[in-house]
């Protein structure tokens, strides 16, 4: 089969290469993939900015494929059924086992850019059926992520705000979700013209945080001068902070990304005197994806897709994503 | 002013009678009334059948009022704003203070039927402005208890699955929230017409409990034999078993009422086995009924008003409730 | 190896016989059993009370081992260990998923009343060095339920009350935890020779509801009239209803047992009134074990255990638990 | 009566002024104060960092006092009864609503600093018998704040590791609260002497962070490897940002203080990989504080005086939090 090696750090480093097809051991299936999708973390891990790389890895953590084979005493899926496997194939549900966290498809497990997955049969789940297989791969990390930052860690109930930043994967699901939460969003971002596509999706209000560099006080202004009850935080320059600044008294602020930089500083008075949350957010468990994915299929949610790349043009869909000229998520198509 | 007195246990110890116009203390504002709403408690109260009545007692927990007068030190609200009281005036935020859940309106403390009620700063939150008196009236009791079991002690998520029992006032606004929480909707009643209207309030799957007795196995069929996931329990004949017979495993039973009396059998293997959880629900606090009435103003929800009476028809409006011919609230408006 | 076998309903029909050592898949260890202890659970297994049960089945749910072998892949543990198993293996962290509830130790997977036992290395946990190998086996369901209820579903605080019933397992480790917690504790016996051992243990009232029937209002009384924040339902006739009489507003019963049988009349108009908290707790996950593992440890608690057998001993130790003669746990050595 | 009056923000605007003694409006109680305790605030309230200081103000937050005069309807005390005030007289239970934060004990409400102290009803609790006058005094502020921390946002468990910075007034109460609690503490401090106390105070590990700059990897290695599950952090240089490297993942840091400034660069990765719960603390709730002093009853616990002073020595006690020199509380003693 056909997979794709990062043999070192740099995009450089990334090679076709042939492998042997898996074979499933017990409790174990072999998926043939159909489609996946990129997120920034998997930029990260290519360019070798990620500690713990182990080299050659297979990279991309999400995915969607068919189980074509299935160990001894696999029952949780039969063969035929179309599944997305766990960001973390070991998190089944509640807080995060800490060896659990150390197996990311990805790095350090083989992901999902190869023709076919072998994974453990704990961490697959079937896929909601009225999605397109790009739709199903673009799931696992972004559209769990927002999901557990807004529903899981958050509680956010309706009537309440949300300051969704920028319309990368896991924001425009932050929007969606919030939306289906029956909240108010506040979207921001540098382009007006995905803002006005934010809106076709249900962002309340919309702020141009180039053109409008003091966008906390816009938020304020959108929420009658609370501030928001939820906000999440794809990192970069001095976001966090910023997020803190329009962040309402007892708000939640999912930190869900480091774009930015390691380090911010951050105003803790402000954190401190609003008895704001801050949490980190990695994902989430499959028992929230199996809720997560309860909640798309009841309302017939579609995921927003930017772009479809064949599994040979790889490489152009990761120079999409580096370029950022992307809205929602960024998809590469195995087969035909 | 006017106002009716309940002098003694009965429907028949109802009078209507002259008072003066009450003065606000310190802290305290004088409402007059413009509309009021009817609960199942109310007739209680009325009948005797509610320990702790002292009489005379004006009844009614529910109601719309305008800030007529303004105590010394007030500023929460002014003159002139259209307020609805809390039922329970001293509950302010987080779990009940025990001595907040002695003192409710329409006893212990003289309700709504008069035309002018003098209470706490602190009892009133603004109205939401798209709704009628009448609809405001609706929301203290009915729509807050429904919030707090479904939102605040149940936590309901998208995608999750709601079963509402009948088509009383809390019932439909436990509808009405489960749709903007995202969730999927059993209904039951005992009349096809009263589950016709539950269907275009959102109701995903409707069961006739009468002509269908084993509706708990109709309710586990509407949810792929898993149950639901929340519950809204109102009393009534073997009402909790059988809501206990078709809640999922880690499902949340809100007991919202004792319509059938107060002692009832319950199959505790299943409630344990099932790792489910009931908790007894007494409406909410203020800082809880702002956060609704937040979610009510973004969704431009409209409470359902099954009839409208003059509060000289008080009488008839307390019969209809009686015979239970409603479908949501029984309101009363004050003047013209 | 030698292994009793329950090979019908009923007491009479376990069995000593002989099987094969077990050999270790991959992912999975083998444990030679040092200690095994008894539950309730247990006596209703082998009476064929509890629905499911296949035969032959292997009862007991508890025990402690050294691992001897360990497949392919196995991390968590090493040969050498000392270790005890998971009453339920699979589940990991949070609620538990619906499938792991259905693979229990003891029925209908093989238990601990055989000198070897294999398992998957996610369902053992390391045990506290302090502890001797009966107070080991003596953990992994009764104190993990006790745990469960106060711990991580009741979150119960210091200075809060907590009503512990009766002598047994799961009782008495309650008492233990409560005391952990900065809890005042409420201990119930028809003994008061028990109830004196109680106090040795830290109960800081002890009601004989044998020679005083009304013991919730001596409970009530003792707590000042405001009734215990937490409680643990063991079952039995009138005991959850009486609970309920002496639960404080707010306040959480857990409920554990079923002793009484399965349907139970409870006051709904308490319940509803007092805002209450009924949870159905089964035991707990193996992330809860681990975090009681180190309370257990940093504490130095000892678990009380009432009578040791030797391994050819087991229908005494299982007729002892049937007479109810025991304070804390029985167990079974295995070995000389 | 005797106050002190803050005329201008620097501790040379203090002055003994006379005023009238107050009398109790409807639902108002009258206190004379027998002690007061300083808090790090206090000191800038009067230095004027803190904004929104209005003039002439009364410091200090916290005291303890007898009800000498009880208005109209004041029920939940009576005159004799020995009270704390609440720091935010008009915060009860739950989080916090926005406008009783605006309104605290010592600026801009007066504050203990004076002979006798109006104030509502609901703002005062009954104290602990077993404490002393100094010691009831230095709870509503320090004790709160480290209970809100640990028990109620915290949700601390037996056997969690607990990490207290310092040795002020609110750290020794979080390490007393933490023995409480079942923890395991970890305290840092600048001086052997200090850690020594903390010894006999249960403090499980000592760092002396001067000594040992590095002292984010002692808590490592105090820990297993781990790290704590909670942190308190007073703020300073780095300070949160270290708190960060040693908290455990899924752990929570309570961020209780702005010591040293009100930026701070904080490693966002790892808060982010390690699931880490912040969140910003400013004291709690009546309720919060009902059941702290449950707890600190049960278990006659004492707070730690470090200094007491006489009311016109007070200069001398607002110079001594200044240098530091503290171990524990600094209280005022009123009369003789």
């Amino acid at each position: 089969m056909r997979a794709v090696e990062l043999k070192g750090p740099g995009i450089e480093s990334l090679a076709l290469v042939e492998r042997p097809v898996p074979e499933p051991g017990p409790g174990e299936v072999v998926l043939r993939m159909r489609a996946a999708s990129l997120n920034y973390r998997d930029l990260t891990t290519i360019r070798g900015v990620r500690p713990g790389v182990r080299y050659p890895a297979v990279p991309l953590s999400d995915g969607c494929g068919e189980v074509v084979a299935a160990g001894a005493g696999v029952s949780r899926v039969s063969v035929g059924d179309r599944v997305a496997p766990s960001f973390f194939p070991e998190w089944i549900s509640g807080p995060p086992p800490p060896e659990a966290k150390d197996r990311a498809l990805g790095s350090p497990l083989d992901g999902c850019l190869q023709e076919y997955l072998r994974i453990g049969e704990q961490g697959v789940t079937r896929a909601p059926e009225h999605l397109s297989d790009e739709e199903v791969a673009s799931l696992p990390c972004a559209a769990l992520t927002a999901w557990r930052a807004l529903v899981v860690e958050g509680g956010a109930r309706p009537g309440e705000r949300v300051l969704v930043q920028g319309t990368g994967g896991v924001s425009i699901f932050a929007l969606q979700f919030a939306k289906l939460l029956g909240c108010e969003v506040v979207l921001t971002s540098s382009s007006d013209e995905k803002l006005e596509r934010g809106a076709e999706l249900g962002a309340d209000h919309r702020i141009n945080y180039r053109s409008d560099p003091d966008w906390p006080a816009r938020v304020r202004e959108a929420t009658g001068g609370r501030g928001v009850e939820h906000a999440l935080d794809v990192g970069g320059a001095g976001s966090l902070r910023r997020c803190l600044e329009c962040t309402a008294p007892g708000g939640h602020v999912g930190v869900i990304g480091v774009l930015g930089g390691a380090e911010e500083p951050i105003p803790i008075r402000l954190l401190m005197y609003n008895n704001v949350r801050l949490t980190g957010i990695t994902v989430g468990s499959r028992s929230d994806f199996e809720q997560m994915c309860r909640a798309i299929e009841l309302h017939r949610l579609r995921p927003q897709i930017s772009h479809v790349f064949a599994f040979d043009d790889y490489l152009q869909a990761l120079e999409l994503m580096q370029r950022g000229g992307h809205f929602g998520k960024i998809c590469i198509r195995f087969g035909p």
